[in-house]
């Protein structure tokens, strides 16, 4: 199963493509769509649109994992984040792939065992399990592959289950 | 000019489509684009995007006018309904229409006169400047005409400014 990860945001979305075959986990690419600061936001959401297209036509995931949003602070960034994240569920929707969604909780939990682990941890998990050399980077790739990894675990014990 | 004023939200997105000469405003239609709550929230991101396309198509108006967001309170909210803001703006940059934002007060500061006016002022203005026989209904209809003659002041006054 190739799954395509998403990690939200309007300047970086961090995206990661693995093959999970139940046992283990393969990197096929990683990396973030940026987008300009100098942009107006409009420009910047058509960026993130087409940005997303050009993945989900190139790489072809069977299934799309994004992260769920939830912010205490900054209203402004929550906002944006936001827009942003409702654009890339649309480009996921119209692809006609399914989309799961997943806490940075459950993200954590399935990827370290331990829902309040620290970004290093989970990053360091992260490289492990993919015998990736060096860590992922931008830090934004490497939260996307997590969130694949955790659907990979997810849809295997759901296999599993029924 | 033909203005499309857009009220964002996730369950229910105003929209009213305004013609505006620079003396006088004319209602063309108003009415808002339902999304059911018991559809997957990606699915009711499609169904926006799809009216949104819908409506841009059938009315081709020369400018958008839409509502910028702030939120003190409930981030489920801000946050759904911000993600059905960025697929809105992203139909409209789609379309290649001009795209106007406005807060809350300068609405009410184009509309009333008073950036602190009661919404039932808003809307009592609003039936005025349109001529219409009773306000308009629901109220993100209304609030979507607003915002639409908001957009009509603000162009007229930029247009006699240069």
């Amino acid at each position: 199963m190739r799954i395509l990860g998403i990690d939200p945001g309007y300047a970086t979305v961090g995206f990661g493509i693995v093959e999970y075959d139940g046992y283990k986990f393969v990197p096929i690419e990683y990396g973030a769509f940026l987008t300009q600061a100098d942009m107006d936001f409009p420009f910047r959401l058509k960026s993130i649109s087409d940005d997303m297209d050009y993945a989900l036509g190139k790489y072809r995931p069977d299934s799309i994992a994004i992260e769920k949003l939830f912010f205490n602070t900054n209203h402004k960034t929550a906002i944006d984040v936001s827009q942003a994240r409702g654009v890339l569920v649309l480009c996921a929707v119209k692809s006609g792939i399914p989309i799961a969604e997943y806490t940075p909780l459950q993200v954590k939990q399935s990827v370290v065992g331990y829902g309040k682990a620290e970004k290093t941890q989970v990053m360091e998990m992260t490289k492990r399990l993919l015998r990736l050399s060096e860590l992922p980077k931008p830090d934004d790739a490497a939260d996307a592959l997590a969130i694949a990894i955790c659907h990979g675990h997810c849809c295997h014990s759901l296999l599993h289950k029924y």
